[in-house]
């Protein structure tokens, strides 16, 4: 088995980006499948141009994109991406699309196919704080995970796929005040242990998981 | 024009629910526009029920429900509904689904076709904090709003329609610690601006409002 | 009996002091009281100068400074200031003391003498969030607290005195995210009610308002 | 130089104290000081009573006294122990003080006469998350630091003694919902950077890093 898995470039001021610097850290190998890494710019379709020429490359069987999101407390596998780019930054490309649909001919929205309770579930049994996420919001992150939903949806029906947000790390909050972080290790190691629930589960498990608002 | 506006009963433990003192408070005419209040029962499917019952007796042009969101900061006009119910805790009538669809037939997710930024910017200009939410969670207020959308979609396609989220009031957050709360009359007061913002306005405005996450 | 209540003028940046502007709104008697109001510049050294002027004029039995707490969710009465300077930011008339003592012949903190747990305990059976702070901070609120309490263990050992913190109002959140306020009418609801439980109260109740940290 | 080290062990329904687990991964020389560990009850008085018999035993130059603060984002050293005992929750021998003094004849408070800035700058630079607190509570730990500092003052004058809060870690948070945690790797190192600034600070640094409130 293979996984493809993507953090993006730094963005928003900021020197890093947490997820691609937790991607690098993954070994080669989880699970049994193998680990392709890939960092994805954080601009408005350009991403989704290259997502899809590394799908095209790689043919993974399994596709996670992996985002920073700043001031969460846990590392959170979203559910489901909307077909919409409201951006209240420019992008890396000084883009900044409001209220645009990312495909014309998208569904209003896509649910992850990945087994995102069992994700969340192993990332806690090894005790990284995780859980749940119902919105990715509508800036970059959103806007890869529906492309990518929608690549699936409409090309590459074998491939499951989702998106994970992280935290800041540590060295992002010391001029912040009141801001969460995690170690970059540990968001390293959440996001070994999501992949290996991804690979060794088809189906979703039944968890109460959901939010109130 | 005809507004309907509904608010939940109480749920969770809590004695009270800010979204129906609210919507007992408006005026009976806002904008021109004549007022029908009407509170649901935060009950999966007999909300949807009783929602499409007082639309076929009322014919409102525009319905909009209302729902408390404890530990959000502001109101908050929700965006869109998805397709699922997910209960952390059981309804009114201990119900708690887990992953399943609201219609089999629906659509993964509806979009609000109300002006959800010209109802937070008239809020926000009468001082009353407001914001754009991408997530209406998935419990009953969720569920509430995709049914809205659903029937909106594939009924009452003249209806304009969504959903609002108001905080915890004071007397709420007595005996909780670092919770945010709002005074019902401001409640009441946003709630009244976003009603005059949707009766005025066909159309949405643009305005930047995106979330990153 | 006569109550003196300050509030300072608008600092960083703000427009207004919700700590004024909820005085301002007190009623001139309140439990048999005569209410004294009084506004004080948010500057080092003047800010006590004048509160000491005005209690030579008005000789209150009881004197309470109160002042803005932007963050904090409810309204806390303060227990206790310590002797030292430490601005983050400038005052009103540009100082910035760091780490400097409010009075060399001063004590390394005083206690209020005002009954703190039952001017919390009054305003939360009146529904405002109310709790006991163990930190008034290091800029001109503490620094007036100190002096006040310096200024009634060295020459005015009849009066009892203190200090309440108020939240921003809703109008001072609108552009900020993520921030707790309170409608003015609740904060001077709030204040009213500290200043009936300090009138009627010699001695401080027994309750259980500690902080572990 | 000698540098004595404590941490408390588990309350609160907690089952480990990251206090203790971080005091337990240092080195046993830094910065050329050597490293004395001790684990200390979290009990009124009793824990007053351990620390005085180390010091005796082991007469340091520096004590520091660490203790957990759930609910912190980063490390904190304090700046300052008030006179009080306010227990909101028993302590770990069912002790429940309620607005007593710990020492009769001591001062109102005492502040830290450790480098505290110096600390926090050293930590910073380290890329660890911290800050200067105003407030150690009026639990166990706000107890001994006062208990400390009142030693200090009245028989230990060559000693110089505080405070450091340190955050849950991911492992306590699982469960718990937007609620910061740091590595405990990363406390570790927090306080093995404090403890070098505090063996080689004899004075403290001029820094802005006051709190407003």
């Amino acid at each position: 088995m293979k996984v493809l898995i993507t953090g993006f470039d730094p963005f928003g001021g900021e020197k890093i980006n947490p997820a691609w610097e937790a991607v690098k850290k993954l070994d080669d190998n989880i699970a049994g499948a193998k680990i392709i890494k890939k960092q994805i710019p954080t601009v408005f379709k350009k991403s989704i141009d290259i997502l899809e020429k590394t799908i095209e490359d790689e043919k993974p069987d399994i596709a996670i994109c992996v985002g920073q999101a700043g001031g969460r407390y846990n590392i959170t596998v979203e559910r489901v991406a909307i077909n919409i780019d409201d951006a209240r930054i420019e992008d890396n490309e000084n883009n900044q699309p409001i209220d645009e649909p990312i495909y014309e001919d998208g569904e209003n929205a896509y649910f992850s196919n990945l087994p995102i309770k069992a994700m969340v579930k192993e990332m806690r049994e090894n005790n990284i704080p995780a859980s749940v996420s119902n919105t990715a919001g509508t800036f970059v992150c959103n806007h890869i995970m529906y492309g990518l939903l929608y690549l699936i949806n409409k090309k590459y029906s074998n491939i499951r796929g989702g998106f994970i947000h992280v935290p800041f790390i540590p060295e992002q909050v010391i001029e912040k005040k009141n801001a969460p972080s995690m170690a970059l290790d540990d968001i390293a190691k959440g996001l070994h242990f999501a992949i290996k629930a991804a690979v060794e589960n088809e189906e979703d498990i039944q968890m109460t998981e959901g939010k109130i608002c």
